[in-house]
């Protein structure tokens, strides 16, 4: 594929982000009702492609029952307050009424509690209740004990998260996740992430999980970019997984769910995800604007905790209005944050698609996008008091 | 064309909008007094190679006379305030003094009252009782009904616009529009837009269409974009529209009007614009800065007031001069958006150029203009209380 | 050259300005006195390769003989304020003192005022009293007459500029000017300008001027580039009129001096004009910061006092030193402002270059400079009134 | 390699900097415990490739001391105000509370006090006696001189630097270096800098040094390209001085160690060095926001006394931290400035690397990261008064 001279004899290919490119409206048009936008993973079978980020200030139990009321998923971290706190709003409250100097030092310091593993049980049971499929996430070191605890309690779906996953990682301590006998071992379907080349997500593919998170560092001001210098922009990513997908589906005749994770502000980010190849997209910030999220308009990253390098600060976003406005509409604001479901069906209809797995025929055009300056003047206004 | 690999085996065109390119000026120069600028749709011959958006903020009947008296057209839109409303100005009143906060749900709230049909009638009348060329506009949707109205009334050309249009609509509701006898019924030329790709242009010419509108999600910071993901960058727009009107003139004789929409802030994108190949440009928030525009200095687009998913808020622009200021100078400012038919005479002299199709000859290069840069220190200069 | 395609079977070079290159040190380096940085134009000879504008608020009498006596050459606009006014400081003052939003309508009323013939004698005779090269402009409709007014006063060079000057200038009233015949019938160096391609300097080197001033809307938030869409990048520029020099040098045997004319700022921008190609380089904006210039720390264009299409504001610089520190320091700045002669001289020293001709064979390098970041961060110091 | 086109019949090649690329996970994961982060250069080994840059603000004996035990290596300036004051933390404070628009001006006087020769030997003496490694710096022209009296007061390693160094300096002055005959009479290994190019490289290793400092006006906003032009941002030249002493340890199998000095503010631009082929890097501005740097959160550059022409002022950075902090955190700020060893080693885990010099295996991709927006956000918070 070539690529660029970055030096003597050494070439980079260029990697592409979702304000790098756009969409191009297709020969057909279509009504954006008759569009279908489900998706699946396993037997389960989703009517909103959009899942929620296993974050604290995002989900807990609450949100994910909401989410899955409306047909979306959410995932719920069990290493973070919900398994943490027998009570975690209150938890929760006391990172948000931190002052903004002492967040990092106040949500390492909650976290610094110790799991309890009943309570694991507990959050699970309290979401099954409301018959709504349940997801959960751990990071690979404690997968294999949390999953079975998880299973149990009646998981419909278990997350195996970490920044980078591979099927190969090495520790002198011995700390490691075989994961082929990890998804041979366990009932449920098995999403796992992040990664983002094809030969990693052909060979995590093969391990038997159902679905995989795709995503590092993928936005231009991502904080483990900037920390890490690690990072690969989405677009590119979700093409490249995609494509691994796709032959890993030839070969095997096992389809695995692809879903693009972070970076994505607005319906037409989304979009983009799904026209790189994606089946579904997974969601942190837009969601920590709804009125139902428990961080109260805050929302911080599940590096942020970390005892030695924190990453990604608490950030306020505000909250703007109910989940079902967001997922639904209708949107009482113009900036693309809300009725994600309608923006996804009008940019299919303009696009004369009508499923997403289609999706990924729509042309793509380079076509940066100059966000910073919208957010400027924004950012100005606010300044004059207005 | 080639492009540039974006991901694994997908490739994807480079699009150029107003900013990425610069006008080189020629070997000879010409006094702009004697350059032509006139431009024509069916049997109709316009001096000014501009025309008004069908925006409520913009076009009014009292606007689209005078601009129709200055050598312009401006498109009344048959589905805003204008027919739902027989005191329109009370209307607009509303919205533009709602707060900021409070105006897409103003907007919504104003455009929830129906269309009155007789109104349609009333507005074109009044436009011709001045003797200017009249130009209407609505959706595909209820174009059959409107243009029969229209025609009648007296107007002279019928635009069928909507975001997206091409030739293949499909909708389980049935609501179509057959363009190619909507064309042959109607004795007025028709204009129809917008379509931004080569293969949609030649499609849509073949219907019987005597001008297009070409642009879907123009600019950098434009809202579609945001919102739905979905855009192509002017310069690119038009080049390939403009390549399907001289192959489509080639073989059928027939010569379709293409007229750049969207995205222009002044004289230089306009004149970029036409050096693209389009034959004329049609422009908003420029116009929405004249005295006579009915919104007093604030715009919005016709997607504000989507219920489900508006785009675009209410603009505050200010008013900046005369229409005829705008159009025909003298500039009391120096940014480029007065004298506007000058900036284009001034640029076709620099560049030897003495007709609007010649424009497309003139050498282009790809030079990024760095426009936030000045607005940076405007509005720098603005909080500073200066 | 192949360039990039923009749009079907269309394509565009890519054009560099100062902000896209770097140049890079080379094999050897030299002490930065033992460089030569002379330059010449017909039998005149300057220590400094530095031209001062034909600006109203930078060169008057008094600094062209500053200028002069300093090595430089500093351009007396013709048709400006010192060949209007008797007391031309009075009416810089009017300029200086209007208000913000008053000065446009300011600068085109002082200009209104007609040019008296007898200041030009008088103007060129109180420069020449002091002994200094005298350089002297006008627009080509008046080169004619006012060329030979100069030449009697005692002019040593004569400066034809317009924004954009061709061989071929066409207009139904005939004010057309013959350069070759021009040329042949005066005694002194015809310096022509501006023009930005390889053909058109080409046929105006062989009119048989002496030197040819590049640059049209150079820079990337130049106004002629935003009213007009004209413009095109210095690099590319001076290398491609560099390179028609260079060619009609090795055909005539002629040497055409090259000066690049705008759009630079600091001393990097002309070390780069220089390794473009240029003989030497034309400032304004970095003189009217002198103590000496006339505009007291602001300046404004020649296209401002345009009745039709003004271009171009007034703009406050302030002032930072006397001419000498700008020439030859020792600089009180550090932003590349000051000591103009010792900023080329290391430079030449680090690239291993010992005159000003080989400073072409300086390898250059696309690396994009973010000014508008530091002068972010400036700003927003002002902001908070520090 | 190509290049682009930057004009008629010249080319030029895109370099690259930190800000441009981003590293690509890998296949296999490690734990960062697992990595081994050591470098050498002659026999003495480091277990932290992170130099401190010999900048007065940054580095005086006391925090060269810290430096040492804790595993770096800070250079100290022989011809700064260590030398020239016998209490060196008086002359600071001068600098550090003089006004913002005096600092240039008190920092051109402070250097104008003559070097004691006796405080070079002092000076080395003092950080012996702590009992770590020394290094000691001075420009070329004193290099012969201040050698043999840092040698024999017991320093470790001699290094001369200067902006720009090659093999081939020319004056009529006769000040030159003999690069050869230096590191053959000195006992101590040597390193040399600054270039940037491939040719200087290899042709400076070959006079003997150990170590070579690379960069040259990395930065894009940096002021050695503002002022001169002159610059080649920092993954670019690391690559290419890295094929050099590659191919230079094929031909000689002698290694020289490469360490890219400027431009780097975070852990990921760090990585980014390394994974271009650095064996170290050397930092400024990051250790000045160490509580032990002697400059009390403010630094400047080695060429703000330049009497001549001043580059690069005074800059507020605050304090932030303890230098061990910096180095081995616990972070306490989540901007990828604390912890540095860290990150090195969590990106070297993600990446599947084991040593330093394997990092240059990792892919990179071109993706342009936005550093500005968040800063402006930052700045924009700060203007808020939160």
């Amino acid at each position: 594929m070539g690529g660029f001279y970055i030096g003597r004899e050494r070439r980079a290919r260029k990697a592409y982000g979702f304000d790098d490119v756009a969409l191009v409206p297709g020969q057909k048009t279509l009504d954006p009702n008759d569009v279908a936008i489900s998706w699946k993973i396993g037997d389960l079978t989703f009517p909103v492609p959009i899942l929620a980020s296993a974050m604290d200030g995002v989900v807990d139990t609450r949100f994910a029952i909401q989410m899955g009321k409306l047909g979306g998923l959410a995932v719920l971290n069990l290493e973070g307050i919900q398994t943490r706190y027998d009570n975690p709003a209150k938890a929760i409250e006391e990172i948000v009424y931190s002052p903004s100097q002492k967040s990092v030092e106040t949500i390492q310091r909650i976290y610094r509690t110790p799991i309890k593993e009943e309570l694991i049980e507990k959050r699970i049971k309290e979401m099954k209740k409301a018959k709504i499929p349940v997801a959960v996430s751990c990071i690979p070191q404690r997968a294999a004990r949390f999953a079975s605890i998880a299973e149990e309690a009646g998981a419909d779906i278990f997350v195996v998260q970490a920044t980078v996953v591979t099927t190969e990682y090495l520790s002198s301590k011995g700390k490691k996740l075989d994961l082929s006998k990890f998804c041979r071992q366990l009932s449920i379907p098995v999403m796992v992430g992040n990664c983002v080349t094809y030969e990693t997500a052909y060979s995590l593919m093969q391990t038997g999980i159902a679905a995989l998170l795709v995503g590092v560092g993928p936005g231009a001001a991502c904080t483990t970019r900037e920390v890490l210098g690690v990072g690969v922009p989405q677009v590119t990513t979700t093409i490249d997984t995609s494509a691994a997908r796709d032959d890993y589906f030839k070969k095997s005749g096992r389809y695995i769910t692809i879903i693009t994770d972070g970076g994505m502000r607005t319906g037409g980010d989304i979009c983009k995800a799904l026209a790189s190849g994606a089946d579904a997209v997974m969601i942190g910030s837009a969601f920590a604007r709804a009125n139902e999220a428990p961080g109260k308009g805050y929302h911080w990253g599940m590096a942020t905790s970390d005892e030695n390098l924190p990453r990604g600060a608490r950030v306020a976003v505000g909250t703007t209005g109910t989940l079902k406005e967001i997922l639904y509409g209708p949107a009482k604001l113009d900036d693309g944050s809300q009725n994600l479901t309608w923006a996804i069906r009008t940019c299919m209809g303009y696009c004369g698609i009508s499923n997403i797995k289609e999706m990924r025929e729509v042309e793509m055009v380079i076509a940066p996008a100059i966000k910073s300056e919208g957010k400027f003047f924004q950012e100005a206004q606010r300044l004059r008091g207005k």
